[in-house]
């Protein structure tokens, strides 16, 4: 059997757009003869949809794409998802998430998703009610077993679930698997992703259609890397990662292919599950991460009908990296930067910002903030009266040079991205509403150890950040001779403490028994727990690691543990 | 048996000051004859613990306590709430959600929670594995059918689960229910909380002991409200709201009490379920909100270890709110008002902001902007050369004032409380790091006529807001002669359309079809909707509706739905 694989980056409750990107494919995949056309999860509405689900409009508006599309569905089966509802009104949630197949312009089958990931980033039993019935979807003489993402995540090794949907799918010998996922990016994922595929592959000797959508969700990166792969394991077709794709693949299979594959096999294969992440290791997989941070920012702005940014560059590591970035996603063109020197900032300050820009070529402007600071010593003197210079100060210096950021972004339009990384996100290292302001944040799912490596990597062909950038110390500049290891224990030691806690979810206990001064772990603990209010405030991170700041990490506010 | 409830009000993560507060009420139980107490949801690790229950160290050190509360338990039946592990490691999530009941210095039975709500502010199946098996708790003779909050919510008209515990604890003939709960206010919820326990007295004929927890945990406000009802359904004992109590029910009960009730009841009351709200009234219960919005504070400062505030009194009415819940909840004299006026300011601003901290007597200061926005227009006058005044020059008088009483926050430690209704934050009528900073929104879920029913509740025994703040058009002052009802539709309407798209998630159908102007209506939407990026970076809300901006509503921020 032909079978496209449609790989598509979908934008959230645009129902048309997503729709005729939907219909272009299978057009394209009736002229390439496909007898089948796979989407992924939640196609028509775009993943995640978030507290849309409890709109009867959007669900409306839903089945009224669902309907065109099916009408598509003529001499081509088309499979897609889409969220449906319980038909069963008395008893459990009001949708399932569901995968629909249609074919001579009728819906010949529908299947729902079992495994409802409500862990991290992902809340889907807070909208869905699981799946309570098994069936294999008959088309065109084949049994496709039907599964959604998660739904294959369950092997014997994995104890989040209670349910293995495709055990109860085996009973009906299919002939092959499809799975609609919604997977998103993190630095070790798609190895792991795969990984799990070919357990799958392994476990029930039937090969394999996995589709996953692309495309950046505001913090979430969807990766792609949609695969096929037959019962032997080898791998069919592999799709490009970090861009939309339409492949075909022709699996052939017949009775005899599974009858000795029907049987369950015992798993050997390493346990590989969602809570288990390695250590971090800086240069890891850095090209990866860099093209997830430019699709991160590609598709927030074009998603939000913007096309242009600015950055406040400082000339330290972490700016300049964002605005390699920025100017690498949006062109430098579309890139302005806003040099903001203090009294406190050094010469090399303004020169290597000033390089930096034009290393890259994109346009930048310089507002030195020293009349600004000197107006608000005056304006706050009758109060502040004689008491001597505090973070109080440092704060004011960082927070006017928001207000010129922001006022530059009001006045011409450009979106503000933020430089925080997550070792200072982390201990709350960063000024609210200063330099911890921003639309989004490209940096803050990076330790200071990953900044680095990718700034490395961003000269991997010549030099665009200034190598000045890169071997002086860090400071935020916020007094005369400041550093950040003046407040801050160095960062190897602090990164790897935070990692293991903010990561690995290490104890007191156990990072002391790593190795790790108590003195030092408590203090860093304390900070980190102390900083939830300040992240609480912060703008979304593009998510690259396991454990992002932000939707997937949920602690309350006030509350007194380890702090 | 003489029962005692313990309402109280605890820490989260804090497990020395929990475990002390339980010790202190066993220890007056016990002086008090009892021969049961029971205490709420969760008590021992303080509800919601959200992710540290992704921690080890933060389950060991629940169990520790739980250890010294069971040595307690030597002559008096303990029924306490906290994590536990579920033992089955190979299948589903590693902890239950759990009431233990102790005596005689052992464990003597132990219930998990069935129903997680997974809804709204709730995310109990992140981390919880439901119950599987039901049994009643026996204990001196009596058979106790023990329940946990949520899963008494589950009565034959509520759709959201397939389970009933009660109709499973039926079939093993208990005495009574008790159930431990964990159930946040809002301002209708003391009534249906109150009704569904009465059905469920109506439905299985049997006593009831339901024991809340009270406090407020950030956003979240726990109200109390415990009761004991006898199988008749007249009130036993019905203890205090937004306060901690210990109070003791005596409860009769024999094998003839309950036989003929064993069949659970047909039932014939109104259909309540969480999904269902009625119309805004803005002076609805407009005392509670008063009441819980004082705890909000109250227990944000004491929690956090903070004693004073700060607030930027502009002279309207939100302002002029804000401060009169903080001097009631934290004393005049640790709230200090920033009066911080603009050229656009107009005379009664000052007069009347001076006028109301005067009646309140806090202290107050004035920092006039001007000299900070003429240095701002100089800075950026190289930039923005001769272009019009316009969103940007708003924005700034907004964003100087935002850093003027950070700057007082840093240097003198009163933490900034945010002044901005659900309104204003609904259609992003607001500046970011501007009016819209602070640590804590108090009023962020009253929209502007419940602001002013409560303003003048707070001068129900005479005026405390000076009245000319109350009758005077709303205006941000930020352009000459500017009204909040030149870029907004009159508050009436608008509110209507809020409040229909936001608590009852009615879409532009049914808006139009309740009456409302097709345009008006997708103007409203269309801006609710591209401000969920300004609200993405707002503090935490006091929650006082069904459905507050913050936790319990999720939203893409890059998308495309009504917008």
């Amino acid at each position: 059997m032909k079978i496209f694989l449609a790989q598509q980056n979908y934008h959230i409750g645009n129902f048309e757009a997503n729709t005729q990107k939907i219909l272009a494919a299978i057009t394209e995949a009736k002229a390439g003869d496909g007898e089948l056309i796979v989407f992924s999860e939640l196609a028509v509405c775009g993943y995640p949809p978030r507290d849309f689900l409890d709109f009867d409009d959007f669900i409306r508006k839903s089945e009224a794409a669902l309907d065109i599309i099916r009408q598509a569905a003529d001499t081509i089966g088309v499979l897609v998802g889409a969220p449906s509802r319980n038909p069963d009104l008395a008893d459990g949630k009001d949708l399932f998430n569901s995968a629909f197949l249609f074919y001579e312009g009728k819906e010949i089958g529908r299947v729902h998703k079992t495994l409802l990931p409500t862990y991290d980033v992902f809340d889907e039993y807070r909208y869905f009610e699981p799946a309570n019935s098994w069936n294999v979807l008959e088309f065109k003489g084949h049994r496709l077993a039907v599964t959604i993402c998660e739904d294959i995540w369950n092997l014997d090794d994995n104890p989040l679930y209670r349910e293995t949907p495709m055990d109860r799918l085996m009973e009906q010998r299919p002939h092959v698997m499809i799975n609609l996922s919604a997977s998103p990016y993190s630095y070790r994922h798609p190895q792991v992703r795969q990984d799990i595929i070919r357990q799958n592959v392994a476990c029930y000797s039937l090969p394999i259609v996995y589709v996953n959508t692309v495309g950046a969700q505001t913090e979430l990166i969807f990766d792609g890397g949609s695969v096929a792969m037959d019962q032997h394991q080898n791998i069919s077709l592999e799709m490009p990662y970090f861009e939309e794709s339409l492949q075909a693949v022709t699996l052939r299979w017949n009775d005899e292919t599974f009858a000795e594959g029907i049987q369950k096999s015992a798993l050997s294969l390493p346990r590989i599950t969602p809570r288990t992440f390695s250590h971090l290791e800086p240069e890891f997989n850095i090209a990866s991460i860099h093209e997830a941070l430019l699709l991160g920012i590609r598709d927030y702005f074009r998603k939000s009908g913007f096309t242009k940014a600015i950055i406040a560059s400082s000339g330290g590591v972490d700016s300049a990296l964002v605005l390699a970035l920025a100017c690498e996603a949006l062109g430098a063109a579309n890139v302005r930067a806003l040099l903001l020197p203090s009294a406190f900032s050094s010469g090399h300050s303004v020169s290597d910002a000033e390089k930096l820009s034009q290393n890259l070529g994109n346009p930048y402007e310089i507002i030195p903030i020293a009349p600004l600071f000197e107006q608000f010593t005056e304006s706050l003197q009758p109060i502040f009266g004689d008491l001597p210079f505090s973070v109080a100060e440092e704060n004011l210096q960082s927070r006017i040079r928001g207000v010129l950021v922001m006022a530059l972004s009001n006045k011409f339009g450009p979106i503000l991205l933020n430089t925080s990384n997550k070792s200072e996100l982390a201990v709350g290292y960063g000024t609210l509403y200063g330099d911890m302001a921003g639309a989004l944040s490209v940096l803050g799912d990076l330790y200071k150890p990953q900044v680095y490596a990718l700034a490395r990597h961003i000269n991997r062909n010549g030099e665009m950040i200034p190598e000045n950038i890169l071997v002086k110390a860090p400071s935020a500049e916020l007094r005369p001779g400041q550093k950040d290891t003046d407040s801050l224990p160095d960062y190897p030691v602090l990164d790897e403490i935070l990692y293991q806690y903010i990561e690995r979810q290490q104890g007191p206990e156990e990072l002391i028994a790593l190795g790790h001064d108590s003195a030092l772990v408590a203090r860093v603990l304390g900070l980190v727990n102390r900083a939830e209010f300040k992240r609480a405030q912060f703008c979304p991170i593009i998510r690259v690691s396991p454990k992002a700041f932000g939707t997937g990490r949920r602690l309350p506010i006030v509350a007194k543990y380890l702090s």
